[in-house]
């Protein structure tokens, strides 16, 4: 069963011992297969077109519930239109040409200087245009970058449950350690829940890099003062470093105050922050976000981003100029708008019995959790798909302890989206156990 | 100095014994700063505005030339314009809205339907929208996207020598092993001057992957059809995976044919190609790529894809559309302003002593070699940037035995090429050993 090192006839790799054993060789083979196994996107938001989904109409009970299908999976950008003048600074960007085709692989420094000022301004924190942010395409490729920069092989990660599903996967992609920490979303009341005992084991355990977004993906809670304070002095007392996905942090509702975490009593070089354009300002068909913090970290993912994708579009990266330089007054219209959104299908929501979530406190997420039905949770969401025209994302995705969860994010057509919660509701009747 | 792995208190990852063992952890935490050191980028195309020059007056000789700067580092986009239309096509995305925001990971499927055919047609092998095409970042990101699904740790990988550095660095990021395969491009005459036995016993050792540009990066040469056929026998025989990066086989010089290596007597679950409209199409701002074939590796790029960058931003997607359908006669306008410029630029080089350079088949790269210089040939690059305003890639970024190369993309304003090449001659006379 155990394997004896080769003898070392051959040079060594990264200065570890010679990898892989030649006996252990097939089983690197296959270890290809079983990484994209665990890389399953069957369910992820926006893939549901590849379902297949033959035999699902054994499963019906009753017709099909008419209505404007509405796809939860992500924000509707036709409902809630991108950045006004975002097109013309894009076009303005093309117009300029070769300057901005081409632009240092970390993105063109212009827009970084113009960007991270801002980015100081609202998270309290100064950032280095220079070394310390780099222009990614999109927050998701800040994410990779991030933890691909962070996470060796074998290392250990804390990690909250639930959070945005690919945080799990890319520390899997990487072969780290998962470390879980537990997240009470349902019941934080004025905290967003996070178990900071567990937190801590994970640090004296080893774990060197603490990975989760605030507001929480998919809860939509907000840590506290308390909460991040706790966080910044675990952080540092173990030397570890802290990846902060704030990609929604520009969306508060009425009465919630959010804390940054680079903000906080914390050593900048152990945090990066993630944050982009393109949810709350409906940018997404740019693909552009940003990573700023830790100087040492940004380095490394400029490096990897050369062999990863070169840069952000060069023309894509002009939009940037236009992020928090919204009109006056645009960006609290647009959280009244989700606001007005939420409220009405929380009471939707909570009239069903079985039904029940918390009030999202930012973002554009809500996170129900619905009783026990007839058909698995797995199927319960193809058969919304499919009879009532709702695509929700499974709980699943984000923990495996939130089978009866789902995440629908709600920047939506505000009437239509009600009557698709009145359709789930319905359905959940109907299936109920 | 041997280590014995632990006993298996540990749970299994991915199938293997349980690594790391803890006296390597420490190892595997360095091993990330080790990574990443090899990532290097400071001498890559568009980096050098990044590099420090402090001291490199002491080795001028002789007064800075006069005139207008050329960064041969990558092609001029305000020189050779962008396909016609092309953000006529994206601002047609951008008002699609929603539906061109959100595609699938791997692309719009209308988009894909339309491109494939263009891609079979241009290949002269069928392409399948719906499971063997994936569009991606850039080519870049396809190149990423194919090493990262193909090669696991510890996996031989056969590469030429020289290619696109990027492909040495992918896989050693992924830590597989490179076997370098010889390229005598100077030499080839007919052929690219590929080293078939070398090719072969790098299979026979165990190689299971094969990657190359065709038209080769840096030296513009192109893979006779005997080459070709070659390859794709002892792919099939060996059964490998071959990654052919065929980025510029749009762009080819009077008298040269192209074979494609998708069209040979090859299995075509064997072969992924990759293509974009970056290079001779001056579409770089725009950052999108295609990769097309093997239908299990592109299932896996876009699982990967998923938490890489999600999808190519998707309005770029759009001008997709314009590729393969630009106005009659505008490629074959390109292609002999191109080759003009090529002309020009080696009777230049070869007016000179000890400079010298094969005549590119296709693309625009141009690969001379330079006799001994008194200063190093990375001291000689940046000399030539600060005295000349001439920017250069080192051969060394291209293969370890090609110090006394450079790398010039001679899609550039003309006349300004034209000059730059003789202050650049100038140089090599003044620092000639």
């Amino acid at each position: 069963m155990f394997l004896k090192p080769r003898t070392p006839r051959i040079p060594m790799r990264h200065g570890l011992p010679p990898w892989p054993h030649p006996a252990i060789e097939s089983r690197l083979m296959m270890s290809i297969h079983e990484k994209f196994s665990k890389l399953a996107t069957d369910n992820a938001p926006g893939q549901e077109v590849r379902r297949r989904s033959e035999d699902l109409a054994l499963l019906f009970r009753g017709e099909p519930l008419e209505g404007i299908p509405v796809d939860f999976s992500h924000g509707d950008v036709d409902a809630f239109l991108p950045t006004p003048g975002s097109f013309e600074t894009f076009e303005a960007g093309v117009v300029a040409g070769g300057r901005h085709a081409y632009t240092e692989y970390r993105g063109d420094i212009g827009i970084r200087q113009v960007v991270a000022k801002r980015l100081a301004r609202f998270t309290g924190a100064s950032v280095d245009a220079a070394e310390g942010m780099i222009i990614t395409p999109g927050t998701q490729g800040a994410l990779f970058l991030a933890v691909a920069c962070t996470v060796s092989r074998g290392e250990k990660v804390a990690i909250m449950q639930p959070d945005y599903f690919a945080n799990r996967k890319l520390v899997e992609f990487f072969e780290g350690q998962i470390i879980p920490v537990h997240l009470d979303y349902a019941n934080g009341d004025e905290r967003a829940g996070i178990d900071l005992d567990q937190l801590e084991a994970a640090f004296v355990a080893g774990a060197k890099v603490f990975l989760f977004s605030n507001p929480n993906n998919p809860a939509g809670v907000i840590y506290s003062p308390q909460e991040i304070g706790a966080i910044a002095a675990l952080v540092d007392h173990h030397g570890a470093i802290v990846i902060a996905d704030q990609l929604y942090s520009r969306l508060l509702y009425s009465g919630n105050t959010y804390t940054h975490l680079r903000a906080a009593a914390i050593n900048p070089e152990n945090v990066v922050t993630i944050m982009g354009p393109s949810k709350t300002e409906s940018l997404s068909g740019y693909r552009l976000g940003v990573a700023f913090g830790s100087k040492e970290v940004v380095g490394r993912m400029e490096k990897l981003q050369a062999i990863v994708s070169l840069r952000a579009a060069g023309y894509n990266q002009a939009v940037l100029r236009g992020w928090f330089a919204e009109p006056d007054g645009w960006m609290d219209q647009r959280i009244v708008l989700h606001q007005a959104i939420r409220d009405d299908l929380l009471t939707v929501l909570r009239s069903a019995d079985g039904l029940s979530a918390r009030t999202p406190q930012g973002g554009s997420y809500l996170f129900p959790s619905f009783p026990d039905l007839v058909v698995s949770p797995q199927d319960f969401v193809r058969i919304l798909r499919a009879q009532a025209g709702v695509t929700v994302t499974p709980g699943t995705e984000f923990s495996p302890y939130c089978a009866n969860s789902l995440r629908l994010n709600f920047s939506q057509d505000h009437e239509a989206a009600v009557q698709a919660m009145r359709r789930l509701v319905t359905l959940v009747e109907r299936y109920r156990k």
